[in-house]
């Protein structure tokens, strides 16, 4: 199948397993936001059914491929144009039989899987509240950055519905909304198991927080080492390279 | 008035204008999560009113009357030898016209002040659940770190209807707790609005974390860089330095 390229699209090179992501310059692109989940998420179990809800460009799906053996992945984009680039990255890597891109509102995924049908449910969901922050005018960030068609707790509701007993969501944020997530997980009994504080430099406050769920489990919360992406000097730190490494 | 010290009991100097404080070496005595509680609340206002839930030795009433102006405390403890020692410890540092200690249970203060009394409650509660972790089995001891005779809940619940409207909470607790404190401060209107987390090392998980929720404050959560109490080499850290010097 020969893949074509529309206005602004251009191909990047993942640097793991040869893997390409095709991507819309002048749309959402994916940051090491999603980099650092696949890396979160990679211990994913061997043969795990996972659905990444909002999955953009498929980039999560896309690099967990890679980074977990036998699971297969359903990603599901609100936006048409987005959705439909995506599938062709799937198709561009030869994952059609792994990764399936569907183009819905993840509001309606009751009505397409059972309920308990995923072992893992991944997200990089709109990190910002409707109506507050800059608003980016072109469309398709906005729905990317704000949660316009869906909700924290759209995501978190139907998450509980898709889980399996004891099966786990992982998730990437800001800390600011930190209460907010705990709290409509604990209120949808996916209990917050551990996270992890992602900070630019050491003298810095946190931009980022991987959470790890698992529906049904009991209270406590493990928190792990601080990741640090720089060094004083503007270098990346050690557990970035080695991320990135393993990559390569 | 002569301070008489009973067995076990011992004065200590607080290193701060010239404060002391009896404790009893058998008992539970004050830490560095006192000292940090402390310092992280020394930002409560000019002549304000406040009360510390569970305070032990008054350890903390004691550092606030010297790092905050004009502000005036009531200091509640359960446990009545301990509230009567605190109360001999207010006496020798001469500060029976800032500080109260009543020898009540919290859970019993709805009887003692109206709604919306104080401007600030602090408190470094019990951190572990009732039938959770090691249990010590000198009663007092208990009492000061299991949730034997009041829970976060009960602590979170009164502080509700103490604090004025816009009312701060200042709290020190475990991290593997954040998920329960969130989800009850939530419930209950007072809203988390700064957190901190101390580490002993840098390369470690985090040991505690401190609080500062606001009552009816809309959300939005900053988390403050970190605190490392210990550089590599097992000196303390400059901030931690200056938290003491301030002290001195």
């Amino acid at each position: 199948m020969k893949i074509i390229l529309k206005e602004n699209e251009r191909i990047d090179d993942l640097e793991l397993n040869n893997l390409k992501i095709i991507q819309n310059a002048k749309g959402f692109c994916f940051g090491i936001d999603s980099v650092l989940l696949s890396d979160f998420a990679k211990e994913i179990k061997y043969k795990s059914k996972v659905i990444d809800l909002g999955t953009g460009t498929g980039i999560l799906p896309i690099l967990l491929s890679a980074k977990t053996r036998d699971t297969k992945f359903v990603g599901i984009e609100i936006q048409q144009e987005v959705a439909e680039m995506a599938n062709r990255s799937v198709y561009l890597n030869s994952l059609q039989n792994r990764i399936e891109i569907i183009n819905d509102n993840i509001k309606n995924l009751k009505d397409k899987y059972n309920p308990c049908t995923f072992d893992a449910v991944i997200s990089n969901p709109p990190y910002k509240k409707e109506g507050t922050g800059k608003i980016n005018f072109q469309e398709s960030k906005i729905i990317s950055r704000h949660e316009v068609t869906a909700k924290l707790e759209d995501f978190i509701e139907i998450s509980k519905y898709l889980l399996k007993e004891k099966g786990s969501l992982y998730l990437i944020h800001r800390p600011e909304r930190l209460v907010d997530i705990f709290s409509v997980l604990r209120k949808h009994k996916i209990e917050p198991k551990k996270i992890k504080f992602i900070f630019s430099h050491i003298n810095d406050e946190p931009n980022l927080v991987l959470i790890k769920a698992i529906k049904n489990a009991k209270p406590f919360l493990k928190i792990e080492k601080p990741l640090y992406i720089y060094n004083e000097d503007g270098s990346y730190t050690q557990p970035i390279l080695e991320i990135y490494k393993k990559e390569n």
